[in-house]
């Protein structure tokens, strides 16, 4: 029924526990911190793998596609879009040079370039606009496609950083010395202030190179350059200040795509520091209010009249929001189908012939 | 020990259930189907009563000020500040009319909220442009000011949709009737997709009134008019068509609000039905995938060497990441401090010699 022979131990009902009896009776801690620690000989080995990386091994890691895993490739296909769409609409606005009308560079293929970046950014200065009705709609169907591929890269952007939490999680179980533990846990409460910090940085940097590059490469006057950096970060555009050397469309090409995104990362991360202060503001409510026994009764998941450690648990996180009846229900309908002798209580025997083969 | 003497019955370790015996023995449902609803003669009221709103009846509806009750009048903050934004600005950019070039339709005023409103959501024509430093450095100010407050409004509208779904989860509690069950059910499944649709149908609505408004009132050809309506809902603007006339700049300090805020909450919609795709993904795999030994010994939270239903649906949760083991050992930590007896199990004689007065 179990392959694994060193697994066989650990559930059978009347077996003694296998782990040393750390726990004092009375008043002690009562439950086992790691619960991916069942026992220190099968412990040792896939505790060290799984933070290795390997998925495999563990049963707590989800296949590839669903957590980070997935994440980085979509993540990787952001960016081949972003270049393609480069790539195509520097092609495309190259093809129709001569159905734009405005301030000429000199050097067509950056024109087209320039055009193409101001338009994807939405920053649209104007100081280049197509002048035929096929122009036209070439540059509305690429100001569309812009704002979608930003779109999907900020989305993925906030997911990446709503996955790396997540996947912080599936590490926290991995964890077993104390230090370890609580020094992530003092590193996680920053860490969202600590990247709002790095961003804002990240930014000042961003606009003083852009403010340095106008005045000395475009000559334009300090006020002027403020101005024209200010009005392209926010991706307004007014463009009476814009770049207009071919140097300056080789800058502005690369500098505006990178200081637009700093710019929503740095809002993304402000919002994110909202979300999370006010979810820690339900969270210290769910865990301090006073427990009443309308509260028990409500706990009380199998009905046997006490409230267990994990029927409180999940009483509060149904208090947090983090699960509904629904998704209960879920857990609870696998729980019966896999309770094969009718317990209530799961054992290595339900598994056998719950799931035969 | 208890106040109100409906309640003591309910959980006391050897009184009877009160509950109606529905639950035949051997293979059945072993568990109760909603949490809020212990007894018959409590929950009629406290059920009704929280359907009609009230809070402070029921110990599973949080305070008003961390849920969905908390938002609104966050929400209706920046509604306020959006109005003052409009307010402050026009009169500011009214103030330095005279330090501004190019375009004007004759009302000052109209002039003055055009500008605002064209800096408020980055589209920037630059049809209207500040000539001076002081007016240069205003319309910076506002530049920058206006991404925040956009940024602000669309994180709210974020959270707004988050904690809604939230508040569902909640309300999912007191419903007791399997048809309204599962009808929210599927209306839940669907919602996301259904919101995304709606979405797109007022997008287009906007877009066609758009167009209709400068073909007929600034006399665009259509395909200028629509050239103009996408380089303005992107928030492109990049100027060579934009509203001179002041009918045309009313109608646009209007339009181009609700445009470009409707194309910012389609793409929200559309990353929201990512999101939750993903998520239902994960949720899929974790409901479906083989259970083994290790994981039984992974949920045995309490080391009885059992797995109640209680610890199964926890388990799956950290498996979800909706809760870490920092989370779970909060949680035991409260109930460590509430079984007053250290029995493992809560009653409400626990609750009384835990939480006295």
């Amino acid at each position: 029924m179990v392959e694994n022979g060193v697994q066989q131990h650990l559930l059978h009902d009347d077996d003694p526990p296998n782990v040393p009896p750390k726990i004092p009776p009375g008043r002690a801690r009562r439950f086992r911190r790691c619960q991916t620690a069942p026992s220190h000989n099968v412990e040792q080995g896939s505790a060290l793998r799984s933070r290795q990386g390997a998925s495999a091994a563990s049963p707590l890691v989800p296949p590839k596609g669903l957590l980070t895993g997935g994440m980085r490739p979509r993540f990787w296909l952001v960016g081949v879009l972003l270049l393609a769409y480069l790539l195509a609409g520097t092609a495309a606005f190259y093809l129709v040079m001569d159905h734009m009308s405005g301030d000429r560079s000199g050097n067509r293929a950056l024109d087209a370039l320039y055009f193409c970046v101001v338009t994807m950014t939405t920053v649209g200065y104007g100081d280049l606009v197509p002048s035929s009705d096929a122009a036209k709609l070439l540059a509305c169907a690429f100001a569309f496609a812009g704002v979608a591929l930003v779109g999907a890269f900020l989305s993925k952007a906030a997911d990446y950083l709503v996955e790396k939490q997540e996947a912080l999680v599936f590490r926290t179980f991995h964890l077993h010395h104390a230090d370890d533990y609580k020094s992530m846990r003092d590193m996680e409460a920053n860490k969202v202030l600590y990247k709002l910090y790095t961003s804002a940085a990240l930014l000042a940097v961003i606009l003083a190179s852009g403010m340095a590059f106008l005045v000395k490469v475009e000559g334009m006057r300090p006020v002027d350059a403020f101005y024209c950096v200010c009005a392209t970060v926010t991706t307004l555009g007014y463009g009476d200040r814009s770049f207009t050397s071919a140097a300056g469309r080789a800058f502005a090409a690369a500098w505006i795509t990178v200081s637009t995104l700093v710019v929503a990362l740095f809002f993304l991360y402000a919002a994110e520091l909202a979300a999370e202060r006010r979810q820690k503001a339900l969270a210290q409510w769910v865990l301090t209010r006073r427990t009443t026994s309308m509260d028990l009764e409500a706990a009380d998941l199998n009905g046997d009249h006490r409230v267990s450690a994990a029927e409180f648990a999940l009483y509060k996180l149904k208090e947090l929001g983090k699960i509904s009846q629904e998704g209960i229900s879920e857990f609870l309908e696998e729980f019966d189908m896999l309770d094969a002798d009718h317990s209530g209580t799961l054992s290595c025997h339900d598994l056998a012939v719950a799931q035969p083969g």
